[in-house]
């Protein structure tokens, strides 16, 4: 991590942070798809691995468009929360309920590239990267509509019958 | 970690892991209103320091309502977001570039409790604790009022002086 002496570079440096953040995140997703035995989970997890492809692709463009390598930097906080997901599935020793804790775990990546894109997408606004603020701005759209409909799975079926 | 056989397990499991979150967060929060050049960011910060004592009491009366001791669990997503932070804050130089970045930071770890509160409040709802998912959807409450606030500060003053 370089010195940070301005919002530019705190701006570089959260858009490396959550580059590294999507790449790991992605093989953690779609590992989950293959654990998740209910159908609906299966294919919004597979649709939401599929979309981390799209957000890489987004942030490569607003690399280029401010003029920067695009590179990921180590991300603890999302490497904190893959290591926990690691962790609980293994100790989810029945089919219902692992669909329900992958859900909760699945939330929590969600949740870390909402906050990140948020924040993104204000400071890009900011700096006058318009174009920047825009792409990052839909990638925000499609992590909270995601997290939105694992909340309605969860909630309609996943959670009923892990009870 | 104890063995997860159903969505009760989840829950417990759950509960202690915020618990845990909620202690060690509190701390840097702490931390970060002492570093904040900003009076209104210290001031909410202090207040979010504050909050985590209600929170930590509410987690101790839905532990009771449950029947269970309460206690904590190491929560390696919340150990990554606190370390990510520290490091993060270690590099910014310029003090009002540092209020940018203890938002940014703040708003990470105030997601991680939002997605968290979020899941528990509906876990319990459906557990019938019904009263306990009450208590978890207060805390859920105040986490969105807090980060909302923080983006207001942000977007209208903060970062625009770290520019």
């Amino acid at each position: 991590m370089s010195n940070i002496t301005d919002l530019r570079g705190l701006f570089l440096h959260g858009l490396k942070d959550i580059y590294y953040a999507e790449t790991q995140s992605k093989k953690t997703i779609a590992s989950m798809a293959e654990k998740a035995t209910n159908s609906d989970l299966k294919s919004q997890l597979e649709a939401h691995a599929g979309h981390s492809d799209g957000h890489l692709k987004r942030l490569d463009q607003v690399f280029e468009l401010i003029g920067e390598k695009a590179e990921g930097v180590k991300c603890e906080a999302m490497d904190g929360i893959l290591k926990e997901s690691k962790h609980l599935m293994s100790e989810v020793s029945d089919a219902e309920t692992r669909d329900a804790a992958i859900v909760f775990c699945a939330q929590a990546i969600d949740h870390y590239e909402i906050t990140r894109y948020g924040s993104l997408a204000t400071f890009a606004e900011r700096l006058g990267y318009s174009e920047a603020s825009e792409l990052l701005g839909e990638t925000l759209g499609e992590e909270e509509e995601a997290d939105k409909r694992l909340s309605v799975l969860a909630e309609s079926t996943l959670n009923k019958d892990a009870v």
